[in-house]
């Protein structure tokens, strides 16, 4: 099932040769929507076979397929709105220093984009995912590499999506799909791939980036890698409402029995009381919590070993001990240190590194110096929560706001009273930070992930006849562009 | 006058302190502006001492100077208008799947950039130019690795931008200077450099850009690194006017004695009548070209090896010998070789890469399928070039709007009927194109460079009180902004 080195250099020539089917806006556009209608359409035989290999269980599956396909459709209309063009155009204008000529920037698709699939989300983060349909609606063909973890799922998505593509005429080529550890570092090389998607492990990220990199033509490598997603409790939040945030924080920890990018790892509460009555509430629902199955047996053994080796550290306890929960499954837990241990640099820098599955480890602090040496040794995330009371959410502490600008260059998405897991798709997500949360500045969800796909290109002195259709004075599609320096909407 | 680490480290934290400093939108305006005003009053000397270290004469050096005030004038007017920020506002939507929160995202800074100057532009891509102008209009100091041609002006202008900096409270740390080339390898790898800027040669680039990514948090690299820029003459447009053709390609190759990164180092010109009276055209210009200094003796020594290499291969001609001109000048000149010879990946290859200096190659060719094949073997370039007569520029032949399809994979610049050189500063401009012509698919020169240096934040449920006032509903400062969905202006 591995394809070989001829294999991955066929999918991608095919998948090159797709191109000029894509250049069509409108194609691409009712392409993206068929392609929600069949995946919906073949929803209940899509949902078993993921069930299947995934274990993520019919509800999860469905509501993922369902985000999917809103996620397809969403493309389709940021196509059709054509603004992620970034149409400007100058006419001449010899005040300028030096003068300017007619000149007209748009952007164009960048062409083959190898799609790296991830494991705990069949379908938002694999073959159908976000960046196969960012990737198309840019007009990029794409040649997936599928998780092992979910092969015949990815084989009979890639048959439904090619089958919304054939009846817009565009052929099969334009979604290849190559299975194998090797096919993936074969893909990363191919001369005809042009940019790269991957979520997954920083250890798998990272070799593929450096691959990208050391091309004789490098190209763009957007992956996610990896996230803490550390929470702050503040004193006032922890005495307003420890039960209520306990509660939260049990729910987001444990869902998908802890198999998301955002869950919350690293949770920074007051020593005292209302810290006390926040862990107490945590103990009570984490114990309340099924013990549940992982992704594949190499996850839960590495659940299993990092979290023993987390617990075994000096100073660190395990209120509900996390680890093995069966033969199959895994038991939900968590695990508190003082944070004064988390700012020496030494053997518990290991609880600063994400440890995939249902644990998190609740550092408690004695004052707002010990948050701010945690937050100062903290990795790139993907996302940085806030709990505050209701006074401080109101603005009336100067301690919030700072709070606020001191987690912001730690994340892409900051929040304020709620929980990181759970990732709209919306023109203003972020689903990217600072390194290893991204290797790059952008997002993998919401709108402008499909800005990832796209390089600029001027023309100048080109006359009306020969102008993108995009680029004329008339504007005959009526996009959004800035005109002679007037934002057109 | 070399930096040791030492120094280097100090220059880079003394910029991470004045990132506070650079925050407001307002101050950073107002400190572009008074850059401008300071630089301009400042000419005389500034381009005394540029003139002594690289001999391109006062006339280019006061024009480049002009250029670089009115970059930095532009910068803050795009501060001021704030369409970079990006701003997103979603309100809570529950009809999407999944339901959306309040989601609102904007750009922040990515923190230090470090500049590396050109060799060829003192003021224009060197301490004051487009890097640094985008990088501080974006809220990020600056340490400017200084090009060793010219480290006077270099020191003279860090004092002048520092003196425009104190005007506005702002400490001297935001542009920091090193010089050497060790303290630029010690630049690339500082902890808290988060992005580069680059202009400079392919060898030296790409060892910085390979620096970058192997950094334990790799970092943005935006290098221009080399361009062949290739101009294509159709037969039509040789037969209209060959003379004009011969004499602007002339006027464009030894521009700047041919020191541009966007001088046409290619040229396919038809065989036969036509394209002979171009190349007699061409002589007659170049031979009528005085010869001029370069900026280095290595670049020189370079120019006359290279030419000299490029000489000796076989059907290569040289109408008029490019080479030493004197004991510190070269002169101008070009070969002419049979396109075929282009065709086939041998030692002519060598003709395919960018030779930097008064020198163009002209390449003859049979028939369209020569061109095609000599266009599918050329790297990524910074420029493009179409000439074209009249009748196909009315869009009344197929073969030009196919051409310009050919080129457009090619380049960030595409021209019809024009010349390569004279970069204009421009909403539209785009100056990068695939590598080696950039590292990445930005522009270093143009209103939508200043989005090298940022990175998007999405704030979730954040209450109001605590927003960016950039994010707020009510939109006090009147930015751009999509809000919920719709393009407000």
């Amino acid at each position: 099932m591995e394809a070989t080195a001829q294999e991955v250099d066929a999918a991608v020539r095919a998948a090159h040769a797709a191109r000029d089917a894509l250049a069509d806006r409108t194609v691409r556009a009712a392409f993206l929507r068929s392609a929600a209608d069949e995946l919906k359409a073949a929803e209940s035989t899509l949902v078993e076979v993921a069930d299947a290999e995934t274990a993520l269980g019919p509800v999860r599956l469905t509501g993922e397929l369902a985000r999917t396909c809103y996620q397809l459709r969403a493309f389709a209309d940021i196509v059709d709105e054509g603004e992620y063009l970034g149409v400007v155009v100058n006419h001449p204008d010899d005040t300028a220093t030096p003068p300017i000529p007619d000149l007209r920037r748009y952007k164009v698709p960048l062409g083959v984009v190898a799609v790296y699939s991830a494991s705990n989300f069949p379908f938002a983060f694999s073959v159908p995912g976000g960046d196969t349909a960012s990737a198309l609606a840019a007009g990029c063909p794409v040649v997936v590499k599928a998780h092992p973890d979910h092969p015949a799922l990815s084989e009979l998505v890639a048959k439904v999506l090619r089958r919304a593509a054939a009846r817009h005429g565009i052929p099969d080529g334009v979604l290849g799909l190559v299975h194998g550890f090797e096919a993936g570092v074969e893909l990363i090389k191919h001369p005809l791939v042009a940019a790269a998607g991957f979520t997954g492990s920083v250890r798998g990220g990272r070799a593929l980036f450096d691959a990208a990199a050391a091309r004789p033509v490098p190209i763009p490598f957007h992956g996610e890698l990896g996230s803490l997603n550390p929470v702050v409790v503040t004193e006032a939040a922890a005495a307003e409402r420890a039960e209520a945030i306990g509660a939260g924080l049990a729910g987001s920890m444990t869902l998908g029995v802890g198999q998301f990018c955002v869950k919350p790892g690293l949770v920074l509460v007051p020593a005292g009381d209302a810290g006390d009555g926040l862990v107490k509430s945590l103990t009570d629902a984490v114990s309340a919590t099924d013990a549940g199955v992982l992704l594949d047996h190499r996850m839960r053994d590495n659940f299993v070993a990092g979290v023993a080796e987390r617990a075994a550290l000096p100073d660190v306890d395990s209120p509900v001990t996390p680890g093995a929960g069966g033969e199959h499954t895994v038991s939900p837990g968590f695990l508190t240190v003082p944070a004064a241990r988390l700012a020496d640099g030494g053997e518990h820098d290991l609880l600063l590194e994400e440890c995939f599955g249902p644990v998190t480890v609740v550092a408690r602090y004695a004052d707002e110096g010990e948050v701010r040496g945690v937050l100062s040794r903290l990795p790139g995330n993907l996302t940085a929560t806030v709990q505050l009371s209701a006074e401080e959410a109101a603005g009336e502490s100067a301690g919030a706001a700072a709070l606020l600008a001191e987690v912001t260059p730690l994340a892409g998405r900051v929040l304020v009273n709620g929980w990181p897991t759970g990732v709209a798709v919306a023109a203003a997500q972020q689903h990217g930070g600072p390194y290893p949360a991204t290797t790059s500045t952008s997002t993998s969800v919401g709108g402008t992930a499909i800005e990832r796909w796209l390089r600029p290109v001027a023309y100048q002195g080109v006359p009306e006849a020969l102008l993108p259709v995009e680029l004329r004075d008339d504007n005959p599609l009526g996009l959004p562009r800035r005109f002679n320096g007037v934002l057109e909407r």
